[in-house]
């Protein structure tokens, strides 16, 4: 029994908010609920439900705050060095230390090192003092009645302290509200499963539960069910038993959300479908009986988004506490972005401070790409009535992580390669507080992002055909201006990556040109096509002869992955991409892969750190050990001055 | 056995934690511990002890991105409205859903709605595709062997989601430090015991727990010990068998910060004892066999103090993640204040944004003030070479409590009243982000403060003994340049307290003249002292009948105190104080309480809310529910303009 849902709407994010919220107030379900009563100890993190009184004082008796003699300090009045006053045990004082009650008639405490004992239980004293000296006054710190907490306060360990003090055992907090997530999609299968093509690992639901318990909420991941109408129902059902608000996350497949939305719509209202922003446009907002349901697209990023305004809000006003604001900060698009009108963006940035502006660099904007999510410093949202945002235009970003992280990024762009990400872990050992960012646009991309000043370096291996020299001429070509330094990374092998067992018995470059061979090539201007090229010159083959060599792929992995899917026999790239997908790997050739640093930049202390990390012997063994890199002059450093060549 | 280490020392504070921490770097105790090998979906918040590389690619096959039909892209070109393709099923494509596996041969998906069927199995397409149009790719989000998260890293939600996408279903993190500790002193007792005089609860345990909880460690309380040498050394070694470091909360009574000391020395070092900060100068660093072990102080601020200092920056280093940097903000002294100079202060404050600038003012500086931890916004410091912070100095301040709240914070100075405490409760539960800070130095405080620009308004009750008018008159002499608002909070009871039972008999002003009864009075310019005078002149009694006229408290709460205590019979005061301390009241006048809202403030939209929720019924009913107060005219409006008097 399928329910198509042909409705599916695009409307504003603020409306959407409106109506959901508006709606929940109205149908009394923010209203405070029945608090929890805590034993104090147990309470960290959670929110009062009530205001705290002290119940006694505290100190709850005027306490000595010194050790030394307890007095009336009348009887010291008048005494100075020429004139001690004498005064004895039992009569005139008492010995007290630090928190021992004041006897009755004293109001004064006399620290022992000013206090001269003459025998026969007198003492002498050579000053006089004010009543309350050296004394803690009943209620000094907290005085019964007064108020130590008030309502909605989140607790922290001081305030912990200040309720035990003011003579609580117990606090009344609120109840940490309780959120099912129900993971839909018959093509989901859990971590751990051996796949097959067309299984999805079914992981939103953990990445779900950490935000409500982020949060402050209780996650409740039920089991998932396969799209099927009244299983989806049969089990919202069950989550509204259980739970105070109920999350559907949609699988990906056809059809699945419009059982939820009919489902959500059959058994309570369903308020909102489909919201006019990117990605997260299908999500669901309703209400069944006294309980929120939200339906949250399947595809990652979709789904994290959708929590964050949607979920995040609710989780907080059910708790009574303000939603925290994030941090924010100004930033400088690095690229163009172009964006819909009518639909608002939440555009996934990095961010490095370079030089005196903070650049934002746009990651991919796929809804199903999470390691988005995991690689973003912050979020940029381009309204909705605007087009996108302009190279060097002004945006402001939330930040993901805290803004003085941002201030400890080593910025590097170009082409991609695993030792970089060997190297910001290495770097993050040595020195926690640095930050290797990398983002991955090829060498000449790097070049460029270096001219526009977007980076602290680029990471390149560009081969000259002419002199079959690697990276200087480049440099020499697009950055006269800038005086560069040079540091080696390391060599890594390029090779003919073939499926697993070499089916065809390719050997070297030659075997491309025989006609049972369909090749897959890399597009013009990637260091790998100038390697070909220059490997075809050499050998005196004509690209002609080679089936396939107009075929462009953009990227390793994209070559591999042609590879290994039966399209092609056989592709040019590196060890790891082959390693990646299985595939077996012919070397050809090693290539010199350098970071490319201006010198205003090289000076910087973060730079510094970097490359001492990559002079460590530790990091090049690291290197060594992942197979088809060659460390020999890693870290070698080469200086190349401005304007030398012109 | 007693044994009493005399020497303290006064070490400058990044002496101290030099010495601490490069002998436990030395010592190797901050290297990688074992790691803890945890379910994925167990691993919220916890920080990686090793890189996690992807093992599979994710999507690990390509897939549709949309609904639709997968073809080869070659086979589209050239089509357009006038020369539709036509295609067949079964040999030019084939029916996918998102998320379905491409068929071999397909390399790319046309949308379901670009697809127009002619029948027979067949469709025709009028646009031509490119290849892997609406298909992701082998590794579009996650490529095998690609770094997802590197060591050292704290998880978030979405590194779950796509570690697990990556092929994990276990994650390596790094073992929470556990940290022991210890409350000692004879003079503790658990919470909820009922107390007689000396007894002091035990709650610094729970607040440094608490801390250690909120940093990532795992807190281990053990029993508490009194001071004995022995036991003392006993519990250590206890503690040092099931923890990876140890704290030792020395009590407040003599002598147990000696046994501390010199246990710490017996069975390791004790590196440092004594730091130059103010509060928490006793503080212990020290280590014994593989493990860091502190004496930290026992008065509640030392503690909190203390354990942010070394505690807090120790468990960072143990899980291997930088300590996080706090907020700060610029702020403006409100008053002068002194402090030693070869000390370093923290001097907690309450901060509000008054117009243009932050006002810092400072809070009760004893080390037994848990409450001034409570009410901070943010902390001081006073460098050990200055001798203090003027008034009007730029201070740093880092802050306890975002910046944003800071914001929304209405400051009220000025004479303390209870329902202060309750309008800031009833406040927070209308507007959860809107916060009231009150300080508590009198009325006429309150009105300097107001003056010089420190607060948005001012709680006052100050009588004219010539008039016998509440509050304007004052207005009048002090406030001339300002057009303020008047708001009347509440009319109180002020009367005289006496012992439970009255056991003198006392029933009225003219009681107090009575040779049998000793009266404790307020100080000079209290808007309570006034008021007596002025009965007193009414009733022709002379200041010299009343025995104790001389004798001044400073607070309502100290000469409750002082009639609780014994050493008074009798003092005037307002209905909560004797409540607080459980004395009899005998009425003797309502007072007016007003607050003095600056025009310029009056209009703020914090400030309209709060004035909102002083006129609500429910404020008004439970103000009257405390006893001793009418709100016959709260939230009742007087303007008084600006130089009206001139």
């Amino acid at each position: 029994m399928k329910k198509r849902d042909v409705y599916l709407d695009n409307m504003p994010l603020e409306e959407a908010k409106k109506l959901f919220f508006e709606d929940l107030q109205e149908a009394g379900i923010l209203k405070s609920r029945e608090p929890e009563i805590l034993d104090v100890r147990k309470a960290l993190g959670r929110v009062t439900a009530e205001p705290v009184f002290a119940k006694i004082s505290s100190p709850h008796y005027h306490a000595a705050a010194m050790d030394g003699i307890a007095v009336a300090a009348k009887d010291t009045f008048g005494a100075d060095d020429s004139n001690p006053v004498r005064l004895k045990e039992g009569i005139h004082f008492k010995y007290v230390d630090t928190g021992d009650p004041l006897p009755p008639g004293c109001d004064t405490v006399i620290m022992i090192e000013e206090v001269h004992p003459v025998g026969d239980g007198e003492v002498e004293i050579i000053k006089s003092y004010s009543p309350w000296d050296n004394v803690r006054g009943i209620g000094e710190d907290i005085v019964a009645t007064e108020l130590i907490v008030p309502e909605n306060h989140r607790l922290r360990p001081q305030d912990l302290g200040a309720i035990l003090a003011g003579g609580h055992v117990q606090v009344a907090v609120r109840k940490k509200p309780i959120v099912a997530i129900i993971p839909t999609g018959t093509e989901l299968v859990s971590p751990g499963t051996v796949l097959k093509p067309g299984d999805i690992i079914e992981y939103n639901s953990a990445m779900l539960a950490g935000f409500v318990e982020e949060w402050g909420g209780q996650a409740l991941v039920m089991e998932k069910v396969e799209d099927d109408y009244e299983k989806i129902k049969q089990k919202i059902q069950e989550a509204l038993e259980k739970a105070d608000a109920v999350i559907i996350n949609a699988g990906s497949s056809a059809g699945s959300e419009d059982y939820t939305s009919s489902c959500i719509a059959e058994l309570g209202k369903l308020l909102v479908h489909g919201v006019a922003i990117r990605p997260g446009k299908p999500v669901m907002l309703g209400r069944i009986g006294e309980k929120p349901v939200m339906g949250i697209p399947g595809y990652p990023v979709s789904a994290v988004l959708t929590m964050n305004l949607f979920v995040k809000p609710l989780i907080y006003l059910m708790q009574g506490i303000p939603e925290p604001e994030p941090e924010k900060i100004n930033a400088v698009m690095s690229r163009r972005v172009v964006s819909s009108i009518g639909t608002e963006e939440f555009l996934r940035v990095k961010l490095g401070r370079i030089g005196e502006r903070v650049c934002a660099s746009p990651l991919p904007r796929g809804a199903g790409v999470i390691m988005s999510m995991v690689r973003a410093d912050g979020i940029a949202r381009i309204p909705a009535l605007k087009e996108g945002l302009e190279a060097g235009e002004q945006v402001e970003v939330e930040l993901l992580r805290p803004g003085y992280e941002i201030e400890n990024t080593v910025v590097i762009i170009g082409s991609h390669d695993i030792t970089l990400d060997l190297l910001a872990n290495e770097v993050k050992k040595y020195y926690p507080e640095l930050n290797i960012s990398s983002a991955h646009v090829g060498s000449m991309g790097g070049i460029m992002a270096l001219k526009r000043g977007e980076c602290h370096m680029a990471g390149i291996h560009l081969l000259d055909p002419d002199t079959g020299e690697y990276n200087v001429p480049y440099i020499k070509r697009y950055l006269l201006e800038k005086g560069v330094v040079l540091v080696n990374l390391i060599y890594r092998q390029q090779g003919i990556m073939v499926p697993k067992g070499n089916p065809k018995a390719i050997k070297s470059i030659e075997d491309l040109r025989r006609p049972d061979v369909l090749f897959i090539n890399r597009q013009r201007g990637a260091g790998t096509r100038l390697l070909l090229d220059l490997k075809l010159k050499q050998l005196g083959i004509s690209p002609d002869e080679i089936r396939g060599y107009d075929r462009e792929e953009y990227t390793h992995m994209a070559v591999a992955a042609a590879v290994a899917g039966g399209s092609a026999d056989a592709g040019l790239g590196i060890l790891a991409a082959a390693n990646a997908l299985n595939l077996d790997f012919i070397p050809i050739s090693p290539e010199e892969y350098d970071l490319v640093i201006p010198e205003e930049f090289y000076h910087l202390d973060s730079v510094k750190k970097m490359l001492q990390v990559i002079n460590t012997d530790e990091f090049k063994q690291k290197v060594e050990a992942l197979g088809g890199y060659d460390t020999r002059d890693t870290g070698k450093v080469t200086i190349v001055p401005r304007g030398r060549f012109h």
